[in-house]
């Protein structure tokens, strides 16, 4: 059991909440019966993901405030995000998309800028489709394109999520984000980070020092996958045909060019003092 | 004449070298007898030619010192570049590719990371092709993971070219080149712009402001065109199927983020004094 709970979490070296679920899993069943193991642990992982519901519930309910405050008459609140932090990603509600689920539930006039999110094309494939079978206005662009629209002023504020945050408020997510925030923060675009508890490594205070960078497969970057004119799968390779290529899946975005971190127990600076006043037990 | 130049200048709103050409064309073609102009026309067209190639020589040129000097014992000089400005694009040398050029012709050890460029894949299908055609050793990458590899150490300088500048340094160039700039400036990497005479805009002091943005069909964000495995071209849809795409061609990268701009006629900084030094027939 402890040997598989090693292998299951190095495929995700840079999230950290998966470390997280195996060590409640691993502390929950270490004195488990063997016979009763399996139902034990259907029953903690249902907990689980009752548990990350209402954190994401939560999550969009502090996160709301800000897309409020930005809705001006006669025009939608354009929200720009990064990969897939929906429903796809985490239970029901998403962590990044939380909020704007919550104010598209609200009345709140808004559009998505959908980041497409290369190589692996989240954005365009997943975030685009769970928000378009929610009916949320939305428009895939190239992740080359935001800076542009942040330059001229069509965006009022950028949500992303996170694969672990440090205890300083450093935010690795899928890679690119690192981009978005340089350009919120040249632009004085609100750049806000969902994060649940369970993203928080308490035990790091430097994200790019810290955080491991999972590096993927080059063939996630030279072959592309979608759906051919009848409808089938099919793979393209569109980088020349003798050139190598490089993926690594996740950056970091110092603290410093974070707006605020939005948690299931509200909103903070992405500081250690801003984390520990919402999570005092860390301190 | 008039009516057919009026009709190509409009294909490309962002970039002013065609406009250049055009006038020039027109110039030299309105007083020339109707029944010499394709001649004539042929004639000026081999010594723009000519001109573009000598250019882009010298640009190499007065490049090569920035390599040379990023040049360290026992590792190769990284230099990332976006798009394609080689001789795909231009003539012979290329304009950001032809300071790479002479460094490798010159034997420094150096290496290339190639944005991809979505979503047209300029980097990945032509930079890419390029250098390995000519041997210089490259990888292709995301246009997401530059600002990763710079946090890292792993990127000595950026050579971008330009679609155009303004007489002030503001750089017009392929979408995504403007978030590639802030990351260059917050990890102090040099970030520098290619840029024939022909491509600077003397009449035009805010690039942001004045310089026209050409959006393209979103069908090139949401399809994608490469080799299938059997070898045929083959194009896959990757955006969900009922989602719109937006697809603004180039940004502005503002002077203050371009460590100097590299002419044919030498190095300078992104000023309007700084191209007025080599430039004092514009005063």
């Amino acid at each position: 059991m402890e040997r598989d709970a090693d292998l299951i979490n190095a495929t995700r070296p840079t999230a950290v909440n998966l470390r997280w679920a195996l060590d409640r899993m691993l502390t929950r069943l270490r004195n488990t019966p063997a016979s009763e193991r399996v139902a034990v642990a259907y029953a903690e992982a249902a907990l689980i993901a009752d548990e990350d519901a209402a954190q994401n519930e939560a999550i969009g309910r502090h996160g709301l405030p800000l897309i409020e405050a930005a809705a001006r008459p006669g025009r939608p609140v354009n929200v720009l995000t990064h990969c897939n932090a929906g429903w796809l990603a985490t239970v029901d509600w998403g962590t990044a998309l939380s909020p704007i689920y919550a104010a598209f539930n609200a009345g709140i006039d808004l559009h998505v800028w959908v980041d497409e999110t290369r190589p692996r094309n989240q954005g365009a494939a997943l975030t685009a489709w769970e928000l378009g079978k929610h009916g949320v206005p939305h428009t895939v662009v190239a992740d080359n394109a935001g800076g542009h629209f942040m330059q001229h002023g069509m965006v009022d504020l950028v949500i992303v999520g996170a694969d672990r945050v440090s205890r300083t408020g450093d935010a690795a997510n899928k890679i690119g984000t690192y981009l978005k925030a340089l350009a919120a923060h040249d632009n004085n675009v609100p750049f806000w980070v969902a994060t649940p508890s369970t993203t928080i490594d308490w035990t790091l205070s430097d994200g790019i020092r810290d955080i491991p960078i999972e590096e993927r497969s080059a063939s996630e970057v030279t072959d592309m996958t979608g759906r051919l004119a009848d409808g089938s799968i099919g793979t393209v390779r569109i980088v020349a045909a003798d050139s190598p290529a490089a993926n690594p899946a996740f950056d970091v975005t110092r603290a410093r060019l974070v707006t605020g971190l939005i948690t299931e127990r509200g909103r903070c600076e992405a500081t250690a003092e801003g984390l520990l006043a919402l999570f005092p037990e860390r301190r």
